[in-house]
């Protein structure tokens, strides 16, 4: 497709002039998403504002066979949003509206476009928790959210985002408006077409609406940060908490090359001499907070932790959390290109795979940092690199390969959190095995027969 | 299929001759499940011992094109495993082993006929906690569950089987064996099968093994029982709770039919002069369980509560939950034939949806008993009747068609843990409209091109 005036005039009858468009300044901000070096024109951008309009969009789309790639804020780290050739780029981040909070039933519906922490910030307002917060939280929307089934800090005690949709309405590549799930805990009335749809990167519909389950706000928090000279007494008290019963709700590290970066950015009074730093939180009852915090610390010290500082306020709290929520922005200072990486495994299995990331990067001269989930086993190793260095570039993917091949190796998966996308696809076929890449090219078939929503993404037909 | 010489044959030499059973008396006790009023002779019942052997046996049923009706226990209330004509059950009762119990991981691997009780008793004796507990849970099989994705009386706080199922090893009808899941937390690699798996009820691949995902134990817990002369003030109790932040593990109600059953069933002790009565049971740490206790018995006083009694000590909290847990059994003992249903509305609706219950019973003459999970607004009317009173059967099934259709206008669903199967079959389309049904048509289709999977369950081609 040349985006020509006929089809220009069809898309603008269908959203309004003013929500197409054209122009190469207006397109290159929709280019690319927040995955390092992979950039992709689009023929237009389209904003639609209503159900009805991404109906009508992909209806037309459908006939034309216009690949149609849909993006809320793009801050997707595994090309999810990335433009393919001769397509539209269906952009959702004006269905920005909050239609309901039910406190009777603990849920809340939203347009696909709302921001996560608006979410968050909505239920907090009645005294409710939203548990899923993925690092892009601030920026990043809901639909693209559940279209990627995004995680979070807080995996380990409250899951992921799959956890708490209880509903979706979907447009179907044929205009089709489905409505699946509902307010119930509990319904078995057919499949679970909302799981399918769950995390399956737009390539089988567009949510358009989001039922959302909320939980009652803990009433208590305690934070702690402990530092390690030794990542291996670092996971052996991630071991020892959960041993102990405790499912605290955060349950984060940072290596060493992590820790320089942060307190070089964030000035968060980090120690620099450690090998490896244990952010530790737990929320609930007050009662049982304080204890768990008081067994986690005593566990952390049992271990030879170098020190172990409890946040007195939440003042405090919030700045040793802030060192691991910064990891990702502090790490991209100080290179050209920063390749975020999701590999994950069995907690049980971390330390293994710590080291081996190590052992990684040095054999092939590569620069690390790694940081990510400690309590559900999803590692964040992290490339300092320059995407113009093409033969480091090639190594870093050699190393990206050896690191997936070891993570499928020890019981884990190729991608925790972030999605297959483009970024990922080589590595899908060996992860999931012949039977369940032949199952799910057929599921895509029959819900996109003419392959217009996001083709090229996660695997081909 | 009639079952000649040369299938029989070809039967025993898979799996041997003494796992075939093809005999009239040792084929009737396969002919129904927990399910009243519906029969139906297989032509033959086949046990399988590994996964290999179920590989084999619908490998077989594949090319012969003959209906495979997978079978567990048999506990099932929806008809789930009635056998088709000319159709064999596929037996699974005798893969019973439990593979792993992995305390760092928190993960239970298990085939798919290990008996759920036997799943719970190995969770705790490791001190940790297997949370779904359906009413069958002494002999249904973990396979069923998870075909059926079966609720119990957690769902409020510890959600259904689908909250804990990791990982799943299937069998697809051609005898190519998946496996989807993992020991991860977070795994974003692809759709997730298992989820579509999950809740199919067996029409889209056997399930031959289960991870699942375990839980640390809670410290404590409390059991109380309130009786109220009016089923408002129960409902009011319910929604105040609610207010008041607390989601109790148990939150469950009998009404007055179910309680003079119970109380005369199992001398518990009950007050015989109340409407309605509510078993609410908190579990966690100590203090958080005293205070929630403390708090749900002031708001039922408040709301007016006859009676509130708290549990001294574990055995009076297993008398008291026991009235509960023997409703279904209880209700059973007075009338030839006792159909137990499901409707589910969200929490909010539930005081309504009982009254209109009874209005329903009212109007077409019939006994009905009403228990369930009132803090997850899963109802289960049961209807006191006797199959062979033909037009008392047609004015209750006129009395279902009224109730499923008042849970969908009030945003329910017409099965919140019973499954399709072929008892409901006839209210999905309504329930899940025109392009849900055709979506999950083609699903099935896919995944099982010759429709030799439980065929005439859940919804036709």
């Amino acid at each position: 497709m040349a985006l020509d005036t006929a089809t220009r005039g069809r898309l603008a009858s269908l959203v309004g002039a003013e929500n197409v468009l054209t122009a190469r300044e207006d397109l290159i901000p929709y280019s690319f998403d927040g995955t390092a070096a992979l950039r992709a024109m689009p023929e237009a951008v389209v904003f639609a504002h209503s159900t009805s309009e991404v109906a009508d969009v992909l209806r037309w789309a459908n006939e034309a066979r216009v690949p149609v790639i849909t993006r809320g804020s793009g801050t997707g780290l595994s090309g999810g949003s990335l433009p393919s050739p001769h397509g539209i780029v269906l952009c959702l981040t004006k269905m920005g509206r909050i239609l309901e909070v039910d406190a009777a039933n603990l849920t809340l519906l939203a347009e696909c476009g709302v921001t996560t922490v608006t979410i968050a910030d909505a239920a907090a307002g009645m005294g409710l928790f939203y548990p899923p917060d993925p690092g892009s939280m601030k920026i990043s929307t809901i639909g693209g959210n559940v279209a990627e089934n995004s995680g979070g800090l807080r995996g380990l005690k409250y899951g992921i985002t799959r956890n708490y949709v209880m509903g979706l309405e979907v447009v179907l590549p044929d205009g089709e408006v489905l409505w699946t799930g509902n307010k119930c805990v509990k319904d078995v009335a057919g499949y679970s077409l909302r799981d399918l749809f769950i995390g399956s990167e737009g390539t089988l519909g567009v949510i358009t609406k989001v039922l959302l389950r909320l939980l009652p706000k803990p009433a208590a928090k305690k934070t702690l940060v402990a530092t390690f000279d030794q990542m291996d007494r670092a996971a052996q008290t991630v071991s020892d908490i959960i041993a102990a019963k405790i499912i605290p709700c955060t349950l984060e590290f940072l290596d060493r090359t992590t820790i320089a970066c942060v307190e070089d950015f964030a000035k968060v009074g980090l120690p620099l001499d450690c090998e490896a730093l244990l952010l530790m939180e737990t929320d609930g009852h007050p009662a049982a907070v304080a204890e768990e915090a008081a067994q986690m610390e005593s566990l952390a010290r049992r271990n030879g932790a170098m020190e172990v500082r409890v946040a007195k306020d939440e003042a405090e709290a919030n700045r040793l959390a802030s060192a691991r929520r910064s990891a990702f922005s502090a790490l991209a200072r100080v290179a050209p290109t920063t390749i975020l990486e999701d590999a994950t495994v069995p907690r049980s299995e971390l330390a293994r795979m710590i080291r081996f990331v190590e052992q990684v990067a040095r054999k092939h001269g590569l620069r690390i940092g790694t940081f990510g989930h400690m309590g559900d086993g999803n590692l964040h190793p992290t490339f300092l690199t320059d995407e113009r260095n093409t033969a480091e570039m090639a190594r870093v993917h050699e190393a990206f390969k050896e690191i997936f091949d070891e993570a499928i190796r020890l019981g884990g998966t190729i991608t925790g959190e972030h999605g297959i996308g483009v970024a990922k696809k080589e590595f899908l076929p060996k992860f999931a095995g012949d039977a369940s890449m032949r199952v799910m090219r057929e599921l895509r078939r029959v819900l996109d027969p003419h392959a217009i929503l996001n083709p090229g993404k996660m695997f081909d037909p």
